[in-house]
């Protein structure tokens, strides 16, 4: 029985503290730490059947019971504890992004290294059952080597400006999935990026200094495209697909929605809309991800999202953000790293 | 170039005389005759390239050069012209149904046989594009021996309950359209019918002595089951559908619509209704049906549709009508012919 | 927190342990009993965190402190142990069917008014997010008066010709879901029924006096129409479909499939097939369905599935059974309760 | 009845002598002239009733009677003969690109506006029942402000070699359609484009120095971005999709098959592949596009496709050819016209 520490009672601490209750037999969340840790929440992790609960994260670092932790406190503070965490001998689990510094992301590349413990990365969609339908379908040759991968991803609203001016712009907040899900699907590493954006959601969100609506294209080491398209709001709400197109064919994925039914009536043909909420629609596949982190503890193999897949992403993000301001093509390789 | 006279030219008339003119290379409508022949009707006759316009049909049983003739009179008519353009030495299209009577029908397939013309019933969904396909898997043998065969049909709009009245009843009117498919569709004869039948769409219709919604059960020949559910009103439009389940899966058809176009908002993801008329829906098939007769005659070989199957769901229907009236299942074997 | 006894710990009794332990907050199992109960269940309670394991179930019915159970034992004990634990003054979740002998249905019922207690049949299709759907979709009006209602329900592997021996036959072990779902979405009870079969899947069936294949017709009191079709054996997987035809138009679901990828080759278009197995389908509709038990107890409410849901369901099964013995439609008013 | 010459007997000059016998009841086609005319041919032109076949195209451009001509030679030779149609006052429709040269447009155009006449550019898909679906679902406002316009076209089959060099390259020969669906459904002239390409279906296309597979981002004067992508092989068939995502929803657009069967066994879900050969997917659209020519003489209205809707594709296949060449995004006006 693996014993867990999460560092982080937000929205996604809560969802992976569930998921560890309920779906991952081999471990149990021994100690959960927030610096608002508040009755509330004490009262949610008794219920939950978490025996300890602290203000400060270094109490579960410093326990010696616990052989894993999950990093869900804010970004900023994500390269820092995990690299804290790996010191104290734990294996971690962080929340994307790393960070949205290269040079800080490279210390904890380092000390992943240094400390020879797991290392993994919460890019949850990864173990969503229709990208990995996706994912499988590639790995078993059905449609050949991959020419195109094109990513859908809209969300159902846009965040409030105000969060928009911290969020690290589009591209590392809400992008990054993507280009981790594009990597992912192509099996390749994206060399070149070119973005197209533009505000047209929300004014709000252009004066916070961002853009809403964007057409990524990216080009892959193994000679394939890449493209992605964004928007901040869809409103049908949550819009969540991808193809691979290859040399036999294509495998692509639609929406998930609520139920099966199909509505006929004199107004039209009416089936129901995605589902809207991204816990909702991602929920197994947070439940996943930390499944098989444990496994890869417990069983001493790889990790299936490693820290140079923390990496990828944020050089794409920066690559993009780069490319947007210059109104050209941006090669990765400008990034020293 | 095979000459062929029109017999009626009401709306199915005029359908095959421009399926002819436009489709069939090796035909050409020489002549159309109608009891109610008027300027207009001449004045389209003529833009179609028809060369004669007649009020008695006897004009085209004359006619020596005329080797075809499609009969597209009123029902009642169907019978006696196709005695009679048998005798005439015509090979014949008759419109469905041949009759409503078993005797007539008798009579008309003896002279079928006597005349050794060609001799073909107008069940044209046999051609449409999509029973053709899950036809052709049948027979294919990709869904296995035939379990059961299902059949839904519901029409766009109830008739006047005039219409009703001389309709000779749901199951010779719209039902047996069914009856042809599922024979066509199992390849096996129905032996046994039971059918369920009730107003709910259009009480006038229940004064007129029918009724407007159904479920009918059929046993064939082969032991398959089938099952057929009709509607005089489908408020979202022309329901046309089949299935074969069978010992290695099924085939299954859905809806034409006029594109495939998806709309995606708020108010939830809406696609194309299915085509509402039904010589929009099955225009194709019109065309088809006439092609091949023309083929047979030209090519000697068998019609697709041949007079056994003009009577069998004449059989049928007066057998579903029986049951409904008597509260059991009827066999076919009760009718004698 | 409700304390619940568990009765039977086969693979019914096993999942709605794991449902109220996992989805159920204010409840808790505290004894599961089972005649063959042995180590490995033994050590899997546990697991599951129930403090106590017993061989006879009275056991279960004598512990004050249980306010309800479950009655997942085999199904011939099912009226028996219902009767006694509503005696011992607990609410009961009854699986189905109540029991096959109409007789022994009414001394439940008629424990059940004496009683007082709460008592809920297992009929968890009606929890599916699928049939829910429709439901709600009728309840709102949107699709107008229900004039048909069709069920497809195929399972996707025929039972062993042993099983099929003890099972009651198809209509009361297989169709007898189906029964009830039509009664759900119609809102209405049937009054009639006719029932086609056949031997189709597997010979060894009939030598066991059963059929594999069947059509059945329905009629209700609110004057619409109902068809069932079943077959044993769907190659393609677990088929649960339904449809509700009205006045304004209709509503219907289609398969669940493990994920919505869609790969296009030389070869076709290929989806995935539907999900398997029973337990993988309606997993979320076993949990639901104890939740909704356990809140009805606990604030005293209605149950959604009660004593009649129970019996009625049987009484069809049994009228369908003498509808295919004598070839002819049965009136449930045949039957004396 | 508008009298009709025909420039060009080959392929689609007999698709459109067909569309207009067929389906353009207000016009004729008088003559049809090709530099290789022969026997068979001729004999085809009689068997659609037309009455004079010439080598010579001057021969139609010297016959009074004839009002309007169909541009279909090679394309080379397409802005001279327009040129000389309009001067000998006849009405043009232009096989498309009307020239691969802007100087040559631009005189094509001249001449447009100084004879008067209608002119109007075979982009066909305009007239497809499911682009223009999404047309009027743009039009009638369902989907808001158009925010994202994406294209996916991709052949069934790379053209040889041969062909790829004398084509103008992917984006004047293929693309060019896709460039004037985003201006038809987005309503705006695109200001600038960014085009990735690569050589992955056949080497050969790349030896002579072309690319086969390619994503094109597009910006629009109205604020709104593009996306396109191709390849010149889908091993699955013609791919011939679109969507426009807005600030209300989307609307989106599937390929058309050859029948709606759905065929389910072991091995999966398989519906059918979309139509393969561009003239079949898109007869319709020939026909419409025809008919609406004739109509708009016969009204004197305006043309569905003008001029400049024959220079713009032109326009932006060259920016992306520049850009694809240089590496970087190009705008519309660096080209002088």
């Amino acid at each position: 029985m693996l014993k867990v520490g999460i560092i982080g009672a937000g929205r996604i601490g809560k969802v992976h503290t569930e998921s560890i209750t309920k779906y991952v037999p081999n471990a149990e969340v021994k100690a959960i730490a927030d610096p608002f840790m508040n009755d509330a929440t004490a009262e949610w992790a008794k219920s939950m059947g978490v025996k300890e609960v602290y203000k400060d994260y270094k109490e579960i670092l410093n326990d010696k019971e616990i052989e894993a932790v999950l990093v869900c406190s804010s970004t900023d503070t994500h390269s820092q504890i995990s690299i804290e965490a790996l010191q104290a001998g734990k294996h971690v689990f962080c929340e994307k992004p790393v960070d949205h510094d290269l040079g800080r992301i490279k210390k904890v590349l380092d000390e992943v290294e240094k400390s020879g413990k797991k290392f993994q990365v919460g890019f949850n969609r990864r173990f969503d059952h229709n990208f990995r339908a996706i994912k499988e379908t590639v790995l078993a040759g059905k449609v050949g080597e991959p020419h195109i991968i094109r990513v859908t991803s809209r969300d159902p609203e846009a965040p409030p400006a105000e969060y928009v001016k911290v969020s690290g712009g589009i591209f590392l907040d809400m992008t990054i999935h993507d280009f981790d899900m594009v990597r992912y699907l192509s099996g390749s590493e994206v060399e070149e990026v070119y973005a197209a954006g533009t505000v047209l959601v929300d004014p709000a969100i252009g004066e916070a200094g961002d853009i809403d609506t964007a057409i990524i294209t990216l080009k892959f080491a193994n000679g394939a495209l890449g493209v992605i398209d964004n928007s901040r709001r869809a409103a049908y709400g949550y819009d969540q697909r991808a193809e691979v197109f290859g040399s036999k064919g294509s495998v692509a994925t639609a929406n998930d929605a609520a139920s099966t039914a199909v509505i006929s009536t004199e107004e039209g043909i009416v089936s129901e809309k995605p589902l809207y909420f991204f816990l909702e629609r991602y929920m197994q596949s947070f439940a996943e991800e930390v499944r098989q982190f444990v496994d890869a503890i417990v069983n001493d193999t790889e990790v299936p999202v490693n820290a140079n897949d923390g990496l990828q992403p944020v050089l794409i993000g920066l690559a993009a953000k780069k490319s947007l301001e210059e109104g050209r093509p941006v090669k990765l390789a400008e990034f020293k790293f």
